[in-house]
């Protein structure tokens, strides 16, 4: 009966990965384990080493192991997917999603195997059908299966705000609805800085261009960067999904969540702003959308069935 | 040209100077100076020393001292005034102001001798008119004086709503114009829970009421005390103040700042919101207020105006 | 089988007890109830209320209660015993003894009673004695109960070397055996700064006076305060220690532990050095000593069998 | 006058120069410029507005910027140069030496010409001797370039150590003397588990192992990942440095520093322990070393002095 320390198990040791398992260890949140299959376990061992040698200096106490193992994972608390290809040139939507439902497939038997009573998060693109797909493969309750992308939009809005009107990024609130990216519904009536509405504080020409700017957060990175996309925002945008289960936090996040009727939907997995905490989605906030908003919601909703339809059939 | 810790000096070693000088000490945010007069010299060392000593456990690296003497203030970055007597039973509420206008005139001479180059941060009540007080006497221009009050009233309101809803205090927002407590004017319309609006959570009465007892909120703490009044929640409301200014975080925090003009006042302090940063209140934010809002804050305005009318004059 | 939060009970709502309270919600290690005497319970409301005020500001989620029901500490991860009376003028060492052993039998049954699970840490003064009488009447494990006294004489030893040498407080090791205060045993060769043994950078003389100034650290807070006693540094070691069990941290850390032929002696507690974890104490270190070492320690668990002859017998 | 955010600038925006820029904006220790080649602006860009999207998920105000242009560090308060090339297969040390030390004059000229009173890093390798040659290029006083191995070393050490015993990684102390990796010289003698030596908790078998895995450490991730080097804990251990410096902390870390006559060696840079503040290295400190040691550390100075041969006369 002794207290033990919550475990946490990162599927996938890319860089978005890798930054999660650091940041959920600097957070002291438990011990980490990063696991990816047996062909980079050196690398995912090297980097878990690395990391855990990084604790001392730190001063946390969380153990982090790199693996192939799936038997590593064994009782985690949380699991987070990062597994999965990205899109390359040449390849089409739908060969990406079934690419990608095979190996969340894969990875969920295996998950749910080891640690039958996780919660997990999904960050794997399409976010939402993924998330779907391990619903599904997992057998688990709805409220335990966990898609991100509005964290991280809202994070991308957040610090594009924080700089036009240079202020600090603690106070600026906002969220999006539907999908990720392009099919992301941003609520500005609902986005504030310390409180004060935004349309007090920037012009709506403005607004809709760092609206916009948040639209093609990702691919902006994938611009600069040349040859990759981004890790750091999403990988911070995992581990606050993490703390406010394992701190029980009850947070107003935006997630991808299952619908049931909830909006006027069913049975897929949309971003909605949900209460996140001990356990996983708590609840669903439903709000009152204006008309224009609805009929965006609905586009955003049709292009995750499209997605959807690409998943393999049983 | 070494860098140097910042310096941040409180005055008034009571129970919510201290616990200031306790909560910056733990941010690191530089050494502290705990200042009382010289009758409570020993107390006053007593608790810096206890807290020096609570460092190696916390892991922080700050000098705090207590002292009655203010060079031991000289060059501080932040001065922090919580000195001041409370309304004792009989006490009529001019002798109160008059009283506590003498200890800012006093203060401030001395602060301003040793700081000629501090920001200051006042909390004493009545807050509004002690920071009129302060800024007069101190000659300083008026983003370097700045009252508390805001940050206070919003936490309360805050607390109550998360625990109204049972989520995370992370992810209330709101604020609230005008005087300190019962003259405080609540802008609902401007308060979220995780940019959700209060108005979809809860029902309007349930928010009149979680209104109201943060109206009454020093009270609240007052009559469970039996014997003194709140210094947790002041204390860390101070710090937070006093962190925007030293990192320069630019936060938009609701202070007493001297209004020039803004809406529609001159020559005097008021609960505002603000942009709160290395230059102390670098901007006043205009809010368009409803008719009603702004019948709330004239009667504001009346009862702070009604206790600059008792201080003395020179 | 939601993750739910940890719960921390806080016996005691006096300074200490209140500040323990504060730090640890402000680490954010789980719920926290502050328990005192019905009489007090107005207070005890009033200043939990107060901390959760703070909260929002603070951005952690730790829900604060204050109560006189030992109901409400039901299914506590962990007990922090700071109840008990101070030794005023007049008072004999015996009636101090037999009355605070009163208070903790009585606080043990209902401690026992509503978290037959818990951990218990023990503050109340004499603390050797105190910790035993908790001990015995708790009928738990020796693991999981556990004094303080050795967090707090380390600390200030090691602000008062940090100070001696104008380096940082984070560097300084060293660690004390035997009973608190007076009977304190220093073990100065063990002690070090960055590595480097003190008596590399400080004469014997020097290092002699700042031993005896940590012995006599308690009582002079006390001589500062003129009324009362140290409670920032004590709430700080409490604190830690809370942490190293409720994040299995396993720290090495000199606790009050139950001795069954360690060091030589049997059936009582004392000052050693343990690994503290989420079993509680997981190990008692056993330490070489010198003669002149092993005699002061024998010196002062004489002092503590003394004080132990005053328990009230069954 | 107002209060500035401090600003450090990292060359370099390879795996470790970007951690680095990461961690000292999780820490809110001030704006960072990340700066690398003009080949690599975008993915610079790209990695710097990927940390700044971060920021408001992670709470800390920094602005994080990538460029190509030193005119962006102007008035850097500390500069960390983590540029340079790795030894590749074939390539001889002396012209790793020549390539990186030609590196390192053409930042330090840049690094200088921006930031004239700032504080320099070195991490590239082989430290010692690029330190060497940013001092001298820098024209800077000694205090103010300063190299980093011995933090990584002994962050190697302790976690290994903390590994073994199942202990926090907090409690324990160590350091080592001399040149990195190889040339490292470990002071058992001085490595304590809470104060505990670790000669009375590992066998001296077992502590030769864990010494000789530490000399090795850099060697062990390189050969894990496949393709690159450790970049978490040297990235951790050069914040620490940042820190120390920012927060004038006055630590007491191993660096590698300009040595004048220390330990009888004269003009050139060896790890040694020291004092590490707001004015840089503000003291060696140096200790009484056994004949064994000082044999070692000759061994490992003879091994400094020989790559600095390899270092281009001017």
């Amino acid at each position: 009966m002794a207290i033990k320390r919550r475990k946490i198990s990162v599927v996938g040791g890319g860089f978005t990965g890798a930054t999660t398992a650091l940041m959920v260890a600097q957070k002291e949140l438990g011990d980490v384990v990063l696991v990816d299959i047996p062909d980079m376990e050196g690398p995912t061992k090297g980097k878990a080493l690395d990391m855990f040698e990084a604790t001392p200096v730190q001063g946390t106490d969380s153990k982090i192991i790199g693996t192939s193992s799936y038997e590593d994972t064994k009782d985690s608390d949380v699991v987070v997917i990062t597994a999965g290809i990205a899109r390359k040139p040449g390849m089409s939507r739908d060969d990406l999603v079934s690419t990608n439902a095979g190996i969340m497939k894969s990875v969920t038997k295996e998950v749910v195997k080891h640690s039958p009573n996780c919660y997990i998060i999904v960050l794997t693109n399409p976010a939402d059908a993924m998330t779907y797909t391990v619903y599904k493969e997992s057998g688990f309750p709805k409220n335990r299966v966990i898609g991100q992308s509005g964290v991280l939009d809202t994070a991308r809005f957040r610090s594009f705000i924080a700089e036009e009107l240079n202020i600090s990024v603690e106070d600026i609130t906002g969220f999006v609805l539907g999908g990720h990216g392009d099919d992301m519904v941003p609520l500005i009536r609902y986005s504030a800085a310390g409180g004060v509405p935004l349309s007090s504080l920037i012009s709506e020409d403005r607004i809709g261009e760092i609206v916009e700017r948040t639209r093609k957060g990702g691919g902006e990175i994938v611009g600069l960067l040349g040859n990759g996309s981004a890790y750091y925002a999403p990988a911070a945008s995992l581990t606050q999904m993490v703390e406010a289960i394992l701190k029980d936090k009850k947070r107003v996040l935006p997630t991808i969540a299952y619908l049931e009727g909830e909006y006027g939907y069913n049975d897929l997995y949309l971003g909605v702003p949900t209460i996140l905490g001990g356990d996983g989605i708590e609840k669903i906030i439903e709000l009152d959308l204006t008309e224009d908003e609805k009929s965006q919601l609905d586009k955003s909703v049709d292009s995750v069935r499209n997605v959807m339809d690409a998943l393999p059939k049983e």
